[in-house]
C-alpha cells in the first residue's frame, strides 16, 4: 500500500454559517481526502470557532503552498478566522528539561525510541550532570546548564543559545526551576509542564506533602502549557489514582510518578499532532 | 436568547474526496450553522465512512425537508452513501422492559425525569407486576405481560402490538428474558441491553457469580444492541469498577448495579442523540 | 444457617506492644469470633495506632456489657487508648438535609430502601417545602424548615429541637446552607457533607463553574466531615469523572452529579459500617 | 532513627476463635511490635482463614527462629493452620523472562533500579538475543536460551539449570511461550504472567486484535499466577482503559502497553511483599 502523506489544518476563529463548506471545499478542489475532522464551537450563535482536520494527498510537499494560498483567499472572503497548515511528516523538534527525578524525561525517551511520539528530540537539558550518559546513550545530546542561586538570568540566557531556532517545543519534565516572563516571551515557542498535583489543588512546591497533609484520597497529575502565572497556564490533561490513609508522603509520590508519566506523555503526544489549540487559559484537546 | 432548532445529519457510506465539502455546501446555502461535527473513516483510502453533524437553523421544521432534498441529489453524485436526517427537537420515543430488579429502570425514569435524556418514554413493560405503581408515579403507562415459560410466542404477540408504530427503540433495563430472533425482526427498531458483566467475559446467566468463581480484580457492564445472538450484538459502551477477595457475589451485584446503571443511561442518552452508528457488528460512537 | 450477631470494636490511642493479643485475648475468652481485622499505625515506632474489629458471637447483646468491662480493664493496663463497642445490628439513626437539589437525597433514600445502608432514616429536614410529597412516599418524616437569610439561628435552633437525641448523625446531601461553629458543636453528632468538586480544588461556591473557568479535563466531589472551617473537613472519599472543553459548565453539573451521589453514598456506608475514624483532620478508611 | 527489622506472617487454615489472640500473644511475648495486620475469612463460620502479620523488632534474625518455634508449637494446640514466617529485609530474588517486547521486562529493570521493587533480578531469560546489551546495562545478567520449534524440552532443560536454586519466583514479562506443566512442576515456585487482556476475555493469542474484532470500550491487562491451563491461573491485580472505534488494533496494543506495564509492576511488588496468597484458583490480596 503506498502512503500516502498527511497533513494537518487548524482553523480558529469567529463561528459563522459556511467554514466547513469553504475548507472543505478548497481541500476537495486539490484532490485532498479529509482523514479525520473534529470541529468545535464554544458558542453557535456567534461564538469562537475551532476546527482541526487532517488530510491526506500525494505528493503533497508539492501542492502544500498553492492549499495554502487558497485557503488563505478563501477564507479571507467574508470570515474573521485564522489558520494554521503543517506536513504532519515533518516531525516537531523539542527540548527536554529534566532535574534530578528521571522518570518523566526517561519514560519520554523510551517512548520516542518505541515509535510512539512523532517528534524529534534535540535535545535534553538538565541543572544537574547526573543523567547525562544515560540520555547519550539514546543518542541525544545533552547540555548541562547549573542554575543554583537566585539569579537565573546566566541560565536563562544559556537556554536561549541552545534553544533558538532548533526547538518547535520545550517540555519540562519535572524541571523544578521557575522560568522568568522574560524567558517564556523571548524563547517564543510553546512550553509544556508536569505539575505533580491535580490542579488547581495543591499550586507550587511539594504537592505531595501538601496532599498528604490535607488528606486526600486521590492524588494526580497535570500536564499545561507554561504562563508567567506559575501553574496557572492552560491545562492539556490531567488525571488521577487512589490513595489511602496508609500512603506515606514518599509513597504518594512514587504512584503519583506512574500518573505523571502517563499524563505528561498524552500531551505530548497530542502537541505533536496538533490536537490542542490554545484559547485563552483553556485548550481544546481533539483527541 | 432565541434558541435556534436543530437537526442531526448522519452520513454513512464509502469515503471518497469532497464527502465533507458537498455535504457541508448544502447546509450553507441553506444558512444553516454547523454546531458539531464529528469524522470517522475506517480507512482513508476507500475505507468506510462515518460522519456526524448537528446544526442549527431558524424555522428548522419547514425547511428541513428541502435539506433532505438537496441532500438527497447532492449525494446521488457520485458519493455512494446514505444519510440520515432528523429535527432533534422530536424526542424519540422508547419502551423500557424491566423485570423485579428495578435500579437501571429507576434510573432512567429518574434522569428522564430530571431532564437529563432526550426521550419520551412511552411505556414500561415487565414480566412482573411489582413495579406497577412506581413506574405509574411517574406518570408512566406500565404493561404486565407475564414470561413464564419456554414458550415466549404470546408474550412477544402482545409485546409487538404494545410497541408497534408507538416507539422508536427498546431499552432492555435488567429484563432477563431472552428475545427471539423473529421478534427481533418482527419490532424492526433498535434494542438496547445492558450485560451486567464485561463482555465478551461472562457471557450468558449469573455473571457475578461466574465473575466471583474466576476470582476477577474488576467486575463491569456493557450496553449493546440486540441481535438474534445472545450477547453478542454491537457493543455501545461498558465500565468497570473494582472488586477485591472480599467481595461476595452478593457485594458485586450490588457494586456493579451502580455500573449498570451509568453504562446504561450513557449509552440511552447517545443513542437518544444519534451519537451511535451500527457498522456490522461494531459501533460508532461520536462522544 | 442461624446467623450470629456482629459487634464493631474501634480502638485507638498510641501504639505499644500488645495491644492486638490483649484485644484478641478478651475477645476469645467470651468465645467471640474476629470476622475481620483492620489495623494501622501512623508510626510503628510509638505513633498512633488504629485498629477496627469485627467479631461475631451467639447472644451478642446480654453478653456486650461485659466484653465491655473486660476490655475496659484489660486495656486500661499500660496501654493508653480509647475503645468504642458497637453492636451492629443496631442501625445508626440519621438525618438527611437538602435543598432544592435531590439526587443525593433521592439515591440515599433509593439505596437505603434496597438494603444497602445499614441505617435508619429518622427524618429528612428541608429548607425548601418541593421535596415533602417524593420523601413522605418513602415512609420517613420530611420538616420543612425555612432558612433564608442572613440568620440562621431560628432554623438551626428548630433544627436541634428536631435532631438531638433523634439522631446518630447528620448528612447533608447538597444542602447548601452554611452551618456555624455553635450549631456543629451543640448538635454533637457527626456531619457528612458532600462537597461538589475535588478538595481542595474550588472550594466554596458554584464549584462547576470555577472547573469551567479554570478549564480542568476531571472534575469530581468529595464527601467530610462537616467542621467549622467551610470545606476544610477531614476527607472520607473522593472520586472524578472525565471532562472535556467542550462540556458547558451545565454538562459538567449533570456529570458530577452522578460522581457526587457515588462518593456520598460509599462515605455514608462506611461511616454506619463504623469503618472511618477520625484522626484529627485526617481519617482512616478500613474498606 | 534506627530503623528496625520486619517480618512478615502469613497464617492460613481453618477460621477458629481465638487465632488473632493466639498469634499476638507469641508475638508480643517476643517484644514484636505489629505494623500492619490484615484478615480475611471467606466464612466466618469455619470457613478458611487468612492473615497476614507485618511486625518489627530489635535484632529480628537472630530470635526469628524462636519465634517460628514458638508459633508452631502455639498454632498446634486445637488450631488447622498452616504459616509462613519471612524475613523482609531478605530480597526475594526473581528471574524476569522476555522476548522481543521489552517494555515490560524495561519497566520493571527501571522501578528496581528506582528502589521501587523489593526485589533482587537475578537474571534475564529471553528466547531473543536483542536485549542482551540493554539488560547488562542494568547490571543483570542476560541469558539467551532460544525455543524455536514445537518441542520445548531444551529450552526447558536449560531454564532449569538456570533457575534451579537461584530463584524464589520467575515473572513472564510477555515471554509469549506456552511452559508445560512437567516445567512448571519441576520449577516448584511461583511464575507470574502478564496478559494483555481483561481476563476472561480473550484469552490466547492476539488479545488486542480479537478485542478490535469485537469492538469492546475499554481494554484491559491481567496479571495471574501460571498454572498448567493457559491463561487459567489464579488472578493477582487487572486493570482497564479506555478505547474507541478509530484505535486500530495497533493503537490498542500502545495503550495497552501501558496498562500491562502498571498491573505487571504492581503484582510483582505485591508478591514481593508477601500480599499475595493463592487459594486454590483465587487470590487473596492484601494491599
Amino acid at each position: 500500500m503506498v502512503t500516502r502523506e498527511q497533513a494537518s489544518l487548524i482553523v480558529h476563529g469567529q463561528d459563522r454559517i459556511g467554514i466547513v463548506a469553504a475548507v472543505g471545499s478548497v481541500l476537495a478542489a486539490h484532490g485532498a481526502n479529509i482523514v479525520s475532522l473534529d470541529q468545535y464551537s464554544d458558542n453557535p450563535h456567534g461564538g469562537a470557532f475551532f476546527q482541526r482536520t487532517v488530510f491526506s494527498l500525494d505528493n503533497l510537499k508539492a501542492v502544500l503552498p498553492e492549499i495554502r494560498d487558497d485557503l488563505g483567499a478563501r477564507l479571507s472572503e467574508g470570515f474573521a478566522l485564522d489558520f494554521t497548515l503543517r506536513d504532519m511528516s515533518v516531525r516537531k523538534r523539542v527540548a527536554i528539561f529534566a532535574s534530578k527525578s528521571h522518570h518523566c524525561l526517561l519514560d519520554l525517551l523510551w517512548r520516542h525510541r518505541g515509535g510512539e511520539l512523532p517528534i524529534s528530540v534535540s535535545m535534553v537539558v538538565s541543572n544537574h550532570a547526573d543523567l547525562a550518559e544515560e540520555v547519550r546513550g539514546f543518542g541525544i545530546p545533552f547540555f548541562h546548564v547549573p542554575s543554583a542561586g537566585p539569579d537565573k538570568s546566566a541560565a536563562e540566557a544559556e537556554h536561549l543559545r541552545l534553544l533558538q531556532g532548533n526547538v518547535d517545543f520545550v517540555v519540562l519534565a519535572r524541571y523544578m526551576q521557575i522560568l522568568s516572563g522574560d524567558f517564556i516571551a523571548r524563547l517564543g515557542v510553546p512550553i509544556i509542564n508536569i505539575h505533580h498535583s491535580f490542579l488547581p489543588a495543591f499550586i507550587g512546591a511539594a504537592p505531595y506533602a501538601k496532599a498528604k497533609e490535607r488528606g486526600v484520597k486521590l492524588i494526580g497529575a497535570t500536564a499545561h502549557y507554561v504562563t508567567e502565572d506559575l501553574d496557572q497556564g492552560p491545562i492539556i490533561e490531567q488525571d488521577v489514582v487512589r490513595a489511602t490513609h496508609a500512603d506515606t508522603a514518599a509513597d504518594l509520590q512514587r504512584r503519583g510518578a506512574d500518573v505523571e508519566r502517563l499524563v505528561l506523555s498524552r500531551a505530548v503526544q497530542w502537541h505533536s499532532e496538533d490536537r490542542v489549540i490554545r484559547d485563552g487559559n483553556h485548550t481544546i484537546v481533539f483527541t
